[in-house]
């Protein structure tokens, strides 16, 4: 059930005792808006936990905030950043995927799972939403809230450069930064650090580089043995994905990633005039206008075959 | 003379027939900054030309908006983001340089070449100080004119990601975009399209990448026949400086830019402890702190020896 901001901020007020929950792949939206909850409910008294499936990429890290002992029987569910409960991952979702109290998510295909759902789709991150209710629960927000916050808020729109931006977004941002939020420290963290390993992985992808339907789609390939080779993670791939769109005449970037399993998780980037949430849920996946995603269980070549099929509607 | 706002403002007033200078190498600050005054002024019923030294390279060509015909020789001179009228480039030096009545600038090294400097040293961009002017001015404020200044807030920024970023620039983002900037497209113009040239010259770039003093200080050369060999200009080179600081560990970037003439450009970018404008003063540079650069008129062996040898009073 959706329910209005109000409700949302009276849930939070009336328990006392909270797991937070965020998608796996963890980026930096969930977990800067994750913790930056956790510390704002540790800051009206309560007691917070987050939980999230796979270990914290090291360039995250520095979002972690201590978390309280919270039982994982009684604790109120909420989660942050998460559109469907499959997201969670495997292992919390069968632990937590049916026992979510409160969904607070900006992706307009959140599938509802939770008992309650508070959803702002046209919000360009998670974090602007958690900060509005965390003003509004008046937390008084330091610098530790303002950076995690802040994280989200630049992580989830490329640093203020894709259209998703509003003007909300902007002012937001400009607040917390007078509130302490490290701006400088956190772009540089997240946008300005290229490890050497990284620019070989770039290189190599772009040699694998393939461009369909007279240029305006581009098509890149992630191996595990890629990232291996490059001494580079998962969360390396981020910046290829948003290079697959920023190749001049291309609408939409496909990347098609390995994972350890040998299936194969697909990222759409696209320009205006290209839904790609509409072009994901064809096979499944989500997410929003600019940015999707979903995932094959076949082989890489099966699962080219299939977008580029799919992509001929569009073109 | 330094002078307060309200007298750059009652200057602009009390004229009607402006010339209005960019600096040479134009750059989105400069160009958006000229043509954002030259719309206003022409709104307010005045005259204004906008003159510059060099050809405006094609990804700032939508900038350009149509100037009246002002006369050389009566119109009064203002000149936007120029730090010293050397910077006017050659021919507009010897036309122009002694004749700048009023220059807007965030340059905290301005040489005060002008009878009369706004300057700002702590403004992200001379755009922000340019839509503060013309909001005092009670120009109705457009798309055509919030576009152009949103690029010089963006560009200079490297949108919103560099520490010269203040809460005002934000709030100055958010109101340009409520003003109808279309910073959707300006971004993806100006950071989200790299031509297929572009990404073979920055392999070529990294490949001739150097590191000095344990990883912390980068040499990145472009010469012109890399820049022809990747059918890749001047305005290129702007992302591979970038490219030179976010290498990690890497404190100061230094790339060394070829002129068509044989001498050589230095780019200098840093990171927080290290002043990139004091760096390159002792070159007779100058800039800002994270941003700066020099001219070196001497072989690229003797440009970089003298570099690096400056550089170790800093390590």
């Amino acid at each position: 059930m959706k329910i209005d901001f109000s409700r949302a901020v009276s849930l939070l007020k009336e328990n006392d005792n909270f797991l937070i929950l965020t998608h796996a792949n963890a980026d930096g939206d969930t977990l800067g808006g994750g913790f930056a909850l956790l510390l704002a409910l540790r800051g009206l008294g309560k007691k917070a936990k987050l939980i999230n499936n796979d270990p914290i990429p090291e360039k995250y890290r520095f979002l972690i905030a201590e978390s309280d002992d919270v039982p994982e029987e009684s604790g109120f569910v909420v989660s942050v950043d998460v559109a469907d409960k499959v997201l969670l991952g495997k292992e919390i979702n069968e632990k937590f995927g049916s026992k979510v109290s409160l969904a607070i998510d900006h992706h307009s295909t959140n599938k509802l799972f939770a008992k309650e759902t508070y959803l702002e789709g046209d919000s360009a991150s998670v974090c602007e939403i958690v900060y509005l209710i965390i003003k509004e629960l008046g937390v008084k927000i330091d610098g530790e809230i303002a950076t995690r916050l802040y994280t989200g808020c630049s992580t989830d729109t490329g640093c203020f450069r894709y259209s998703n931006v509003t003007p909300r977004t902007h002012r937001i941002a400009a607040e917390l930064i007078e509130f302490g939020a490290r701006h400088g420290e956190v772009n540089v963290r997240m946008f300005e650090t290229k490890k050497p390993g990284f620019l070989k992985l770039q290189s190599l992808c772009l040699a694998s580089l393939e461009l369909y339907f007279e240029g305006k789609v581009s098509v890149i390939v992630v191996t595990q043995k890629m990232l291996s080779d490059c001494s580079c993670g998962e969360e390396d791939c981020d910046a290829i994905v948003a290079l697959s769109r920023q190749i001049e005449g291309v609408r939409a970037g496909i990347t098609f990633k390995e994972k350890k399993d040998g299936s194969f998780k697909v990222s759409v980037r696209t320009h205006e005039g290209l839904d790609a949430a509409a072009f994901c849920s064809a096979f499944g996946g989500g997410g929003h206008a600019r940015a999707a995603g979903c995932q094959f269980e076949c082989s890489l070549e099966e699962a080219k075959k299939a977008v580029l099929d799919e992509m001929k509607k569009y073109f």
